[in-house]
C-alpha cells in the first residue's frame, strides 16, 4: 500500500462510515457484498465505492463483490484502528464524565489512563476506577504514561493554554470539544467536534425551510 | 436579503466560525474590524471573507471594516439563532445527561422541555427540574407542547424508529448523536454528530504522521 500518497480529505471522511457500514454487516453475518448493493445501503453510486476504495488498492474482484470482513479490517488498519492510544480526559465536567464513561472508545483502541480538571469538588472523585487528578499532575502523568491523546472538554478561556502544554509535552492528538479553534505544531493532529457550530448549522437548515415555506404561501396567496 | 438563492454547504459551514469569532470580539469590546484582521485572526483570506458575507449582502464599506456588532447579529439572524427552538432530548444515558446539564445551548435559542428514556431506573429522575419521562408518553407530548427539535442520544439500535416516529409527529429538526444514517422525509433537518467518525479520522491522521515519519527515519538510515 502507498502510504506516502496523499489521500484527498473527502475520501478520509468517508471512511468511517464505510467501516461502520461493513461493521453493520458482519454483525448481520454477510459475508460478501456487491458495490451496487453496498452503495444502495450507503446512499452513494456504486462507482464512488469503487473509486473511493482504488485508493487503497482496490480490494474487490470484478463480478465477486467485496470479501466484508476482509474489507473490514484493511480500513480498520487504513484508520489506524490497530493501534491502540493511551488517552486522558482534560475537564471533567459534564461532557468530560460522559466520555469518560463510553466504554466504547476501547473497542477503537482508544484507552482511557487519565483523567485531570482544577476544580477541586471534582479532584479525588474516580470514574470507572480512574481517579480525578489535580492539572497539577499532568505534566509528569503525560511523559511517564507516554500518553498519546487527550480529550479536551474544558471552557474556552483555558483549551489554548493547556493544548500548547500537551503539544510540548509529546503528545499526538487533541479531540477538541471546546469552541475555540487551536494553531499549534503541524506535529500534533487535531480533531474538533464543535457541538455548538453544529447546532448552528441545524438552526440554519430549519430556519431556511421555515423561510422557503413562508414565502411559498406568500405566492399562494397573491 | 434574497433567502430563496441556495447558499452552497462550504460557506454555511464557515458561518457558525465567523459567529463564534465575532462573539470574542464583543467580549473584548472591540467594534470595528477590517477584513484583513478579521482575516489573521481566522486563519482564512480575506477575500474569503468578503467573499463568504457578500453571499448575505456584504455588510462592509470599503475602508472601513466592519461594524462587529451588527455583523454578530445580522449573521446570528441568517443562522435562524433570532428564533427559538423547544427541545426534547431522547435517550438519558451519559451523554443525554451531559447534553441536558449544558446550559450554553439556550444562548443559542435552544429551550429544554423534556426528557425521555425506556430504563425504568432512569424515569421519574429530573434533571434541571425537567423529569425523565416514559417514552411512550413521547407522542403526546411532542404533539400538545409543538416540540421543535429532538437531540437523540439513542442506541444505534433504537434511534431509526424513534426518528421516523418524531418524523411523523412534525419534529423539524434532530440532532443525531447515534452512529446511523437517518434517512428521513426532506422536511426534516437531520444534523449528524457521529462522535466515533470523528474519532476514527483523528486516529488515521496520527497513525498517517507515524508511518510518515517511519518512512523518513528507514529512507535516512539507507
Amino acid at each position: 500500500m502507498d502510504t506516502d500518497r496523499r489521500i484527498s480529505i473527502a475520501v478520509v471522511k468517508r471512511l468511517p462510515r464505510y467501516y461502520r457500514y461493513l461493521g453493520e454487516l458482519l454483525e448481520n453475518d454477510i459475508t460478501r457484498i456487491s458495490s451496487k448493493e453496498l452503495s444502495e445501503r450507503m446512499g452513494v453510486t456504486a462507482s464512488q465505492i469503487r473509486q473511493d476504495l482504488n485508493n487503497f488498492g482496490g480490494f474487490g474482484q470484478q463480478g465477486y463483490g467485496y470479501n466484508v470482513e476482509y474489507l473490514y479490517n484493511e480500513i480498520g488498519k487504513i484508520l489506524g484502528l490497530n493501534n491502540t492510544y493511551k488517552f486522558i480526559i482534560v475537564g471533567v465536567g459534564n461532557l468530560g464524565q460522559a466520555l469518560a464513561n463510553y466504554t466504547k472508545f476501547e473497542k477503537r483502541g482508544f484507552i482511557l489512563k487519565g483523567l485531570f480538571d482544577v476544580n477541586p469538588r471534582l479532584i479525588g472523585m474516580t470514574i470507572r476506577g480512574i481517579e480525578v487528578r489535580d492539572i497539577d499532575e499532568m505534566e509528569s502523568f503525560v511523559k511517564e504514561n507516554k500518553i498519546d491523546v487527550a480529550f479536551l472538554t474544558l471552557p474556552k478561556s483555558k483549551v489554548r493554554k493547556v493544548a500548547e502544554d500537551l503539544a510540548k509535552w509529546g503528545i499526538k492528538g487533541l479531540w477538541n470539544f471546546s469552541a475555540v479553534d487551536l494553531d499549534l505544531s503541524p506535529d500534533v493532529v487535531v480533531e474538533d467536534v464543535h457541538l455548538s457550530d453544529s447546532l448552528m448549522i441545524m438552526s440554519y437548515n430549519i430556519n431556511r425551510k421555515k423561510l422557503k415555506k413562508e414565502a411559498e404561501m406568500k405566492k399562494q396567496n397573491k
